[in-house]
């Protein structure tokens, strides 16, 4: 008989090992001051790459205002319980109508976190003799909605669509013995790691051979892919044959909450049937209010888009001069490959935050792989051309180091925070 | 081979089949104007039963002017990220800080929402060989984290002390027989349905005898329970054997989000392991500083927990002198049980709410077992006596109607709002 509570403190798991060195620096780091390019830490100003504040809409004073006026007018409590309980309203419904005609939808589902949201609704939609095919990169939201589902789930190889097709094909064996059950293929329209694009295009023509439903999550292609910003799905010309779209408002949207778009009968289905909204209570009114500010503001500026673009590509354009991997992206994502160890990299990233005033999230397992280690950039339309030339000349300086062999195995101090 | 669309067409689910002519009246409805006990319904003002908002915190003015405040002040968005790679902050840690001192636990960690909170928590703390021991009316929130736990769960009848020491004796020796792994026992506080509190005291005289670790959902005792709110463990003298405390901040605190509290160590490894907080947006600043406001309020203002009770013991006894079953209720959450089928408790419903001005949830399946109706009534701070004795006039009234048969079945019309 073991007690739980010792078995956890043998094994403080990938990241909970190194907290003690870790935490308030390379864990838990708090940036100061108000959402930008340029924030504090640690009193020091740095220009900050990791926010998923695509469009800058975070600090843009539209939305601040706002945010401030639907939070006095309704209060952060507004509204009480579940939706289908007691915490429906108009404000809901109209950003579920706007979502959905933006997105070429016939209906929405607002979801209160994005997280919660996505697994729900995969449980919702597949029973135990359906079969979810999914990529092998697919976000930890949709693999905790994977882990919910009683019946199999078959993985395909990162973005490979040849392995998808197999994949297809013994779903379809399965499914044709068991004379039950149909197929979900799950993707993302922006890997958020590494920044490349699922292949919705290709996987969409993959309709014509099996018989699929497609969901897709788009937290980082919506707003900032396609014409008009609507995704992946619109960039790559294939909006309409993806049959769910989800979202997070936590990317392009600098809020919280979610939705998902697609046939109004399906919808109404999740509608009635997402666990994780009919016993969960309703997104709070001024994040209704403030979201379809945001909608407004993502529709009728295209001015922002072209601003994060222009950042992104000016950022990765400079990168690959000066000779660093960034990978197959293309997208705003922009990773950066390291060759050292992970003593090595978090040097560098010390040497970045404390000596050239840039700061960058590293990635490291379990959010991907083991081994890899990435510094991944988000880009944002609240850069500036001083922000990315000053970030340029640091990486091309620290790289200089990295190669010259001085972050040193060892060479770490402790730079937790005294708790 | 099926389409997955196709099948969820052909069954729209327990609530879901009813929604033509449900939705925006049993299901969805919309309560406008402030929240409080008086609010519209359709245009009619009516009395409501249906929010969470115990100590009437949502509309108190020193609530509504943090939120206003701390909402203009940081705006909706910040802080971007997951507290761990880049949404941490002094409030977040201070609101930690103040809600473990409020519980008498050595460190509390806060969560994004309750429900994926909850789950994720369950999933962090127990691997494969551990066995989790549960009520059987435990929450949804609570069978999810169940349901991503790839070990045994054994589920214990309602609040049956000698039913769970039964599976504590079989998760006990099936630990002993594959020589590894402990037990968790999950309960509530309050059950949000009957209003009962779950058998703390005696579960954690069981202690004694068998080896496990206890994690209750207090979401309703928080802040309605205890000499100082702090729920149903300081209720019954037992909150230091609780292992880990969980409340959301959806219901006394008026508010979203969670924590879990207890020991630092334990909390420190939810902290480094828990998915739906190391992958997800951390919760927005004006929460955090509208939560400390709250939980200031609820410790300082002991007469709104006092006014609480004044309602919910007035609110309880008319309906039982009025021949009402209220059943076990001994928290302020009041149901009452019908005895009549589906079709005449919501034409009751309905007589309430147009002819009375009443507005009460229904509850039924899946929230709870098929074939149970129960009208769920919370009583608040906000309420006044004349709410009180208005709604136990029409009770009394509609009481008399059922019996003399009045809501006969198929007398319901069609109250689904045009969509």
């Amino acid at each position: 008989m073991a007690d739980i509570f010792e078995r956890l403190l043998k094994n403080y798991g990938p990241i909970g090992q190194h907290r003690e060195r870790a935490h308030g620096y390379f864990a838990f780091p708090k940036l100061e001051g108000e959402i930008g390019s340029r924030m504090k830490f640690r009193g020091k100003e740095v220009i900050v790459w990791s926010l998923n504040n695509y469009l800058g809409l975070a600090n843009h004073p539209e939305i601040r205002k706002v945010d401030a006026e639907a939070s006095a007018q309704f209060g952060l409590a507004a509204p009480m319980g579940a939706r289908m309980m007691s915490g429906n309203t108009n404000w809901h419904e109209q950003l579920e109508k706007e979502l959905a005609e933006f997105e070429h939808k016939e209906d929405a589902i607002l979801l209160n976190y994005g997280y919660q949201g996505i697994m729900s609704a995969i449980d919702a939609l597949c029973g135990r003799h359906d079969v979810i095919i999914y990529d092998a990169e697919s976000h930890a939201c949709i693999i905790d909605g994977l882990r919910l589902h009683p019946g199999h789930r078959y993985v395909y190889k990162h973005n490979e669509v040849e392995d998808l097709k197999k994949q297809l094909e013994r779903a379809t064996s399965m499914i044709e013995k068991q004379g039950n059950g149909g197929i979900l293929v799950i993707t993302e329209g922006v890997f958020g790691m590494a920044g490349d694009q699922g292949k919705l295009k290709e996987i969409c023509d993959l309709k014509k051979t099996y018989e699929f439903r497609l969901l897709v999550d788009d937290a980082h292609g919506f707003g900032t892919l396609g014409k008009t910003g609507a995704g992946a799905g619109e960039e790559q010309g294939c909006q309409d044959e993806i049959d769910l779209y989800f979202s997070t408002f936590a990317k392009s949207m600098a809020s919280i909450g979610a939705f998902i778009a697609g046939p109004h009968v399906i919808i109404d289905y999740i509608r009635y049937n997402i666990r994780s909204q009919i016993f969960a209570k309703s997104l709070p009114m001024p994040f209704v209010v403030g979201n379809l500010k945001r909608l407004q503001l993502l529709r009728s500026k295209p001015e922002l888009k072209e601003k994060l673009w222009y950042t992104a590509r000016k950022l990765q354009q400079g990168l690959k001069e000066n000779g660093f991997d960034i990978g197959k992206t293309n997208s705003p994502v922009t990773p950066v490959y390291m060759k050292g160890g992970v003593e090595e990299a978090t040097a560098m990233v010390m040497d970045l935050r404390e000596n050239y005033g840039v700061f960058c999230s590293i990635v490291t397992y379990p959010v991907i792989p083991k081994g890899h280690i990435i510094f991944r950039m988000i880009p944002t339309a609240a850069h500036t051309d001083a922000d990315i030339e000053q970030t340029l000349k640091a990486f091309t300086e620290t790289k200089q180091k990295l190669d010259a062999g001085e972050y040193k195995v060892g060479a770490i101090p402790d730079m937790a925070d005294a708790r």
